[in-house]
């Protein structure tokens, strides 16, 4: 989803106002609760919401952006010494430079690359050599997606105890496509499709949804996009690393043993942690 | 917003039952309507939300566009003789073939570019001569955002007789950086960025507005993506052209004397074109 700005408004409102009744009636899983006291309203602290990343975290990706760049490497190196090019640390500089006009998503590397490689070769690259670049970017963007192990399963767990939405960020086109052939859209109450997955984005979602940070658990192979913003706002993170990620992701400071988070290093330990922080957060 | 697939979950179901409490209790002006006899339904035809397409509805667009063609022509004609090239007719049939794979917006298009002048000059384009097209792209995406005369005015006003969405197709980082800079962001109840316009596209939309197609009204300059699939769904029209269109969104066949369409010339004219709607609707 792409709301913004008008997200404020009537439909809003809608989301929030049938929420609290439902609150008061039952909780995630159904059961009946009785009603709050209405003139002492207490917080509700049991997790109620699980998101989910999508890229390297339901799926591979970086592993394909890997491939590509390898495959850069090995055009541009028809041109320049690799050894002294500083190939991968030129182009993340263009394409840091270039993400506030770009966005995220393969066509805007590709762009970057084309720049790169301009700009590394002294504008000696072929326009044959370019046009391979622009191959690698429809080569990446039609690759089949290959769920990573365990996840339909974790997914469904999860699904079956608390609503699950996925999150992901990128280009609107190419997640849509992936998404379609993932096989899990049904299991998820809401995909949304952001172009940035800041405390900005998390919290304009939260109050989508309706739901305090504090009731959300949000997984994902991204300490930067996944978990630092959700923290940051007073909600839960489970980190799965991928085992490659892009160095954007990165960059964010977390202290390792930041209570509201944590970590595992496979998707058929995720439905365990989720019930783990949900006991906690329930205390 | 591009909530694809789980869209049919529990979110919606929340919106169609809030929905019909809503109907019975005021209609879309607030004023307070009797409830209706839940035993005979009475379908409800009174136009409630007004959809407005953003691009070359809303604001200029498509000269951009036009301009970035005609530098790519002169940059190609370096090249080429322009008269023999059919370079309009090429890079048209380029960006085509690949909307499946790239969709729509600017990036897409610079690809296609980048493609077609490989293709066009036979492998003969500089390299600085690409990373041109690459900047063509680039002030494509930065240019401001120019609102097309009389355009606040008139949305101010229909948003103060019925609920308003801006619903655009395109890129999702390009799109919500136009909409952030037009200044109309707050009187749209919700905004919708969607990778593509057709039937099955508004369908879902309607379906989580919980309105149906003969309560829903799209203004936009496109009547293949506006336009015709609106009314393809029993929805209403109001055709408002822009004096150049992209060839692609002209490709619709629409009777000039459909009933349920109305075309203008200025925005100016737009909110007694959606009023004449309504009173035909409510008829």
């Amino acid at each position: 989803m792409s709301l913004i700005g008008g997200r404020r408004g009537r439909r809003a409102a809608v989301g929030r106002r049938f929420q609290r009744q439902r609150d008061n009636r039952c909780n995630a899983r159904g059961r009946i609760m009785p009603p709050m006291n209405s003139r002492t309203p207490v917080a509700d602290s049991r997790i109620r919401m699980i998101g989910f990343d999508a890229d390297d975290t339901l799926w591979r990706s970086q592993d394909y952006f890997d491939q590509a760049q390898l495959d850069f490497e090995r055009i541009v190196g028809g041109y320049v010494d690799l050894r002294d090019a500083r190939l991968h640390e030129r182009l993340y500089e263009i394409e840091k430079r270039n993400i506030g006009i770009f966005g995220y998503g393969v066509k805007g590397m590709v762009l970057s690359m084309i720049e790169a490689a301009v700009e590394i070769t002294g504008e000696r690259i072929s326009a044959a050599d370019l046009h391979r670049i622009v191959e690698l970017g429809k080569d990446l963007l039609r690759h089949p997606v290959e769920m990573l192990p365990g996840i339909p399963e974790a997914v469904a767990q999860i699904a079956a105890e608390f609503e699950v939405v996925l999150i992901t960020k990128g280009d609107l086109f190419h997640q849509e496509a992936k998404v379609r052939q993932c096989g899990l859209a049904d299991l998820f109450q809401r995909i949304e499709i952001v172009s940035e997955k800041d405390t900005q984005t998390y919290a304009r979602l939260l109050r989508v949804f309706d739901l305090p940070a504090q009731r959300f658990v949000m997984i994902g192979n991204s300490l930067r996009s996944d978990i630092a913003p959700v923290l940051a706002l007073g909600g839960w993170g489970i980190h799965i690393p991928y085992h490659t990620t892009w160095a954007h992701e990165n960059e964010a400071e977390i202290a390792a043993d930041a209570p509201r988070l944590r970590r595992v290093d496979q998707a058929v330990e995720l439905p365990q942690a989720v019930r783990e922080l949900a006991k906690v957060a329930a205390a």
